[in-house]
């Protein structure tokens, strides 16, 4: 949570992402609260690590091409620990599947992950 | 349509895709312009009512994942008196068909709709 | 529910999805059978009807291009009351959303309407 | 025409999709029907040849990745003149843009080409 | 190897891919040749285990919908020592990012992984 | 090269990418280093031309929705010499198999041609 914290950018996408959220819960019934909820689920601890299951949602993020989605899952695999010679490799089966139509989110992707990494030098 | 246009950002939303529209009826073929008319047509009044139609045509837009195609078919939602709790359900069949990588989209959307049902208390 | 067993194609689908469903759940965790849960729970009536709620899941079917969840919702817009004039002002959205690149299933669900057709007519 | 008809999978092919067209134009609206000629006039001569059309045409629908359009293109591909390396060249843009998930498609897009050349070599 | 062989579904599956690629590279030029090598080298142990490689690529096939991709790294996900349950939890990720349009999908793995787990007994 | 350095906002374009791009080099293992490079090859002269293979590449882009992609493309068409109305043509392609869900897109790309146009006049 603290190294996540240490990119300005990161602190105003997890604010504006719960500020947001907000307003989704506002009108949501109880099929979207449910959803959200097992959303928050799927990626606790179980007979895979943390780890392994936000690499999991990074490389679906990544070939479904969303953006807010990669950098949520990006925050939570620094925070769980990735290397970044991991996320490359993640990246290279997500670029191989997904196609070059995946490359401008592979850039903002690093260029973020770059950000992470200057943050955590300090 | 007097409340499609009370708030700021529909207007510009409008404006802008006027505007837009207007450069590629510049280069459109017979082809391109044919299809623009046959868009339209699909969403008028038939066996289906327009409020139902652009319902059918928000919630295609919401699991393609197309921010200007589900803000245009929500102001049409509303102008033809979709409410809120209408809307609610129409997302939740989006979410559980389309998934979580349509989250940020049904964020984006329901910020929008909030706008609106302030605009239209005045 | 009559209705829907008065084809034998839609027998065979209903029969086959049954039984697949029950090997996913030999293996299914907590958060696959809450997802199917909730699945079943977005088509319920509310403040939308289940037809208009069915018509919603079969268009974002057709945009998706997943045959086996159209085949499934057109079953169910039949036993809920859907017109075949309903159904095309339906497909009429899809068709302008998804593209020529829908055509093939567009195709195969008006097979499977006409012979749903010819079997409600006996 | 005389070329396309060679191939015996060819001949099945564009029968049954004849026969699928007849059962969508029984249930067909105006939109419907509108759409199905914009989409054969698309290809035709203009200021682009029918073959770089084609081309088009098969690209995209390998990147969209839907086997009866890919089939579509293939067989108007080849019956305007295109070259096995032209095929090859429009295929290599097609994987690098759309990735390793095209590669089923591609294996039977291959396939029926070279069913197509075993045919015209007669 | 041995393990992927004991299923008769699973040998037909790899022979007709053998084949069908042999045509691929019939046609394949310098461009497709280095794409299939690329597939295979993104795959091999690195910084990140073959098993969680195969876990990515079954998991973004899962979520882009592509059954021979998704029964492909089903077999290798086997192979190289996936177990039921964490099989399981990257299909509940999968289902939860990709949506109930996947459902399909997941009902033919886990059938195609129940042959390979009875296959396996022997 | 001079006429794609004519619009400030082309210019723009690939100075922002060529500076992503070092980004990602930074983190790229030997695999996305070829993934690039073949990404490039692909778009060379050869049994068609690049004026043709930028046509596939752009609207392959066009069908997949991403606009960093078509813009990229489109200036490379201008480069290779595309005249409006075969933009136009392959567009009215690329409308016709993606629908009206890529709109947003053609709106965007016919607003960037149309400076293209503007600032090759001078």
């Amino acid at each position: 949570m603290k190294k996540r914290d240490s990119s300005p950018s990161a602190k105003r996408f997890f604010e504006q992402r719960e500020s947001l959220n907000d307003t989704v819960m506002k009108y949501a019934d109880i099929g979207i609260k449910r959803f959200f909820n097992l959303d928050t689920s799927a990626y606790t601890e179980g007979a895979l690590s943390v780890k392994v299951k936000e690499m999991l949602g990074l490389t679906a993020s990544l070939v479904l091409r969303c953006d807010d989605c990669i950098t949520y899952h990006l925050h939570n695999c620094f925070s769980s620990g990735l290397t970044s010679k991991e996320l490359t490799e993640a990246a290279d089966i997500a670029l191989i599947v997904g196609g070059s139509i995946i490359i401008p989110h592979l850039r903002r992707m690093f260029k973020e992950w770059d950000l992470l990494q200057e943050g955590s030098d300090e």
